[in-house]
């Protein structure tokens, strides 16, 4: 059983119009609802690549029933009065236009009670996601406060947010970190726009005791500093799609790989490149099609990056 | 007690924006939301007015939480698995778009339970007003059917339908209709560009039994067609502002004045216009500030319009 936890999770709603004219008024054709945010977006594609996962996740009772009539399994802690929502207007030009709510203040408690379940759910789990941005009220440490909980029962753990819960996960020794360039190039305080810069950047990372990097890079493909090495991994040529959650079904491919065990890291970059690019070509944002994951494994080149460290 | 049926009620919520742009993401400032839909927006205006109002209407349980939070006194019969929202998304740059979702399929029996609750409800009412569209799966006869119910057991009832709904409400002696210009002119195949049009178009309805026609004009005011006489009344000058919910707070003051027995037409109108007009001052949609509506009251001009029918 795989553990994802979304402490900020939201109602993915999509509508349709012909096309979205500012000052005009627009009647929506379709509206397209399911329950999202990142961690509940990696327990979707594992549950779909036959992993058992349970998404945990501070909401409301009306969430939780959204997410099993959707399919997921959820655990729900309550804690949020309301549960935001993210809204893509899809218009029939092509054009995608995208509004965020921010997510409303939990209650007080509400972090602990999350810790609380995943401590219980974490003890007998084979990997931890952490994942999403998190609402007021909850502490920046407790992305950290959960990857240290794996990490001592021992579980590998992923964790993937920014700003200062990143700072903060990256101080567990053995977390496995999954950044973008750019919150690489953050916490760093390093360039990261080529892939020497990027290991270079994670390899600081490492030093101080993270288990391995892991930047995704939209279509530039996936650069990975680990203690075994660092590579590059993208696809013979990019793909054109959706491109929402696909670093959620990357996550996903990677934290399947680390629960199996000590990974041949070349083995399981491969498999999250076409996951995660499975998930551009699929309408359906985070949605992976197993057929088209299958036929992009063949397309994925892995590259060893040399690593200029002192010292492993 | 003054009832208000809304047969396809909605959450209205605004988005606060920069400004709106095609093909972006937009992080949404602020989040407001609170219950609407047009005989709902009647209500609230009646209440803010110190009217004692209740408003019937299809929903679910949340939609009823979320009314009581409102301080709107409803009462939902169910029969709705979702409730539409309507969105408006306002940019700083001072562009108002809105998106507007359709409404979800009512249950099997819904319309029913409606009708027998507003039997219930109008027996002892001051006043009835049906407004607003119908969601799939409750028939357009809906309207004409409370209308008749008030109707005959002597209560005044406005409809602000349009479409079918309107074209059988018609038919109801005595109903108050409140179409806009538009509406009326498709409900009669008159133009309806000019005053006299406007009047002429709507004593055809008087003269097959319709007890009053309160065409709403924006801000070229209001015409009503009577078997009293007809009138255009109108601010002295146009006021700029937010004009959505205008036309609900004008019903209000409709229902109003007709709850209190046999009308001053001129004085009803002369109260519609400054009640509709304190709503277009206001920022939120649909609420009327006290203060400004006596203000207005003194800028309101009422003009008769010779009725040119042959006999009363």
């Amino acid at each position: 059983m795989i553990v994802t936890v979304t402490p900020n999770p939201a109602y993915d709603v999509t509508y349709s119009v012909p096309a979205l004219v500012p000052g005009e008024v627009h009647r929506v054709s379709t509206v397209r609802q399911r329950v999202g945010g990142k961690g509940i977006n990696v327990a979707r594609v594992l549950t779909g690549l036959g992993e058992r996962c349970v998404a945990l996740c501070l909401g409301d009772s009306a969430f939780a029933a959204a997410a099993a009539a959707d399919g997921v399994e959820l655990e729900c802690v309550g804690g949020l009065a309301h549960v935001r929502r993210t809204l893509v207007v899809q218009g029939d030009d092509g054009t995608t236009t995208s509004l965020w709510e921010p997510g409303h203040a939990a209650d007080l408690g509400a972090a602990a009670a999350l810790a609380e379940l995943a401590g219980r759910r974490v003890a007998s789990a084979a990997g931890l996601v952490v994942s999403g941005s998190l609402p007021p009220g909850v502490p920046s440490s407790l992305p950290a406060e959960l990857a240290r909980m794996a990490v001592v029962a021992g579980v590998p753990v992923v964790v993937d947010v920014d700003d200062e819960a990143l700072l903060l996960a990256a101080a567990v020794p053995g977390v496995v970190l999954m950044p973008n360039g750019d919150e690489l190039g953050r916490l760093t305080g390093c360039p990261t726009t080529h892939v020497v810069e990027v290991v270079a950047a994670a390899d600081r990372l490492l030093a101080e005791g993270v288990g391995a990097v892991v930047a995704t890079r939209g279509a530039a493909g996936i650069v990975a500093a680990t203690r075994d090495g660092a590579w590059l991994a993208r696809l013979d040529h990019p793909l054109s799609g959706n491109p929402t959650g696909a670093g959620d079904a990357a996550a996903a491919a990677v934290i399947r790989g680390l629960s199996q065990g000590d990974p041949d890291w070349p083995s399981l970059l491969t498999d999250a490149v076409a996951t995660s690019a499975a998930a551009v070509l699929s309408p359906v944002a985070g949605h992976v099609d197993a057929a088209h994951r299958a036929e992009l494994l063949d397309r994925v080149v892995v590259v060893a990056v040399p690593l200029s460290r002192s010292a492993k």
